[in-house]
């Protein structure tokens, strides 16, 4: 079986509502079209910061199907399919495989905290047993500040060895370069690929070993991202992450999705974009006529 | 409108999976009929115990149904509604509501964490809204050691004052029996019902206007639990009361839901009980015949 495997910069695609907080898949395509002309490889749909957990079952399901017929092949997409129930991960998996994505992302069970490695090791196998397809292309999601269930190191090495042709990378968003840097160490020779869950550590990635990143701010600054990623072997790689930081702690200095949410609203000019489900709150007008403004000040442009 | 409010002793029933981890229906009914025989005045199904976030939705829905068609009356019940996703937590409540059931717990959405109290009051809100049915009767969940996203006292007196008839009281989980204090003492005399989570603090609750506990523990010690919240009033109330806090230290230095499974398993002489979804483990079969024996050896009989 020959498989293209993912990496480079994969953006976790913000999900567009409507007013009514309906998602809206026309919008959906048409931003997951947008950032695939504009230096994405692929799509991480339904990451958090698509807001997946905000949608239900039903809803994921319909906004894959709706990218895949509208213009988004899915060997560009690795949606994320991890749930804290068993039979809603395995469902979400078998469709994406089923629809033919690249791979999926796979948040452990997020609701207990403190569980087991054993018992983590058992949610995976479950998964993979259950999907039961060889087209399966798992990539871990490490997530600690928000799933505050961690993907450990002898638990990457259990699933490996259990299924070293299904496990096929990790996404590191610990925002720990060190934990990134161990997993390299450990894993990244044997084909286990490894992507930064922020584009600031983007350049250190690939230095070790790594694959790519997949990041937030590749929803709005996809073609600065992609340079780096071109470009990491090159004499000014340094000079070029620096740029991508800097535009990234402009960013972060807001609610991350909301931010998101505001900066597309404006470059497109789609107030609607701004919509965010609850618990999540869109940025105050205030903050978004600010944060485009520093924006504005770094040079940045939404269409580049 | 008249309601009977629910009060006295709850138990977040455990639900019970079959070996190949599929939610067996007649022993879930069989257990709630049980438990409403032995001092339960009613069952907050689909709680943390009930391992409901390990169902999928529609799981959940079959479940409450078989209840209710096999001899469990929706008076006698509370089940969980509260989910990640907006959508599920609206078709749940009303699929609950619509059932005639006594009241839903709802969690607050609890993957992300440092969500602000408008987006938890939009997000209480917008389930209110959507459900618009008069008969809800609302019990905010709190459990920050689980759901890492409290319900805080500036959110229930925002909550009440906008729904005060559909928000009805709260369970507290913080295990802080300060936290519980302070809000029976802001709201209590409102009647604003308030449960402990645990019955380690159902005679504290009791005499300072509380309503009763919903309790992991009352899935297997129901009676004695049940004796306190009878006589909080009574002279030998304290006594009482160390009696059941002692059967709880007992069980609780196991992981909770394995050990309330273990005991099930055990007392009924139904192994397969004992099974749970991952990403819990069972306990291994030398921890459930210490803790069986510790409860032998403390008097305590599950069917008594």
């Amino acid at each position: 079986m020959t498989l293209h495997r993912p990496g480079g910069v994969w953006a976790p695609a913000i999900t567009p509502f409507r007013h009514d907080l309906s998602p809206d898949p026309e919008r959906f395509a048409r931003h997951a079209r947008w950032l695939l002309a504009n230096g994405c490889s692929g799509l991480a749909a339904f990451g958090t910061n698509s807001e997946a957990n905000s949608l239900s079952v039903e809803e994921r399901i319909a906004l894959l199907e709706f990218l895949v017929t509208h213009g988004v092949s899915p060997a560009c997409l690795m949606p994320g399919t991890g749930c804290c129930a068993l039979t809603d991960s395995v469902r979400l998996t078998a469709h994406a495989v089923g629809l033919g994505c690249a791979g999926v992302l796979m948040l452990p069970p997020f609701y207990y905290k403190g569980v087991s490695e054993e018992g983590l090791f058992r949610n995976f196998s479950e998964v993979i047993e259950r999907v039961g397809d060889a087209r399966l292309r798992l990539y871990l999601y490490h997530i600690p500040p928000v799933a505050q269930v961690p993907i450990s190191i002898p638990l990457i090495e259990r699933l490996l060895k259990r299924y070293p042709d299904a496990v096929a990378g990790l996404k590191d968003s610990s925002g720990d370069w060190n934990n990134t840097k161990s997993v390299l160490d450990a894993f990244a020779s044997t084909g286990f690929d490894v992507f930064a869950g922020s584009e600031v550590f983007l350049l250190s990635n690939m230095r070790h070993g790594g694959v790519g990143c997949i990041s937030a701010t590749a929803n709005v600054n996809p073609a600065a991202i992609h340079r780096v990623f071109e470009n990491w072997r090159e004499p000014d790689a340094d000079r070029l992450q620096a740029e991508i930081t800097a535009t990234r702690a402009v960013v972060q200095k807001y609610p991350m999705i909301p931010a998101l949410k505001s900066i597309v609203a404006r470059g497109f000019g789609d107030p609607e974009w701004a919509t965010v489900r609850p618990p999540l709150v869109e940025l105050t007008s205030d903050q978004s006529e600010l944060l485009g403004a520093e924006l504005d000040t770094h040079g940045f442009k939404l269409v580049g």
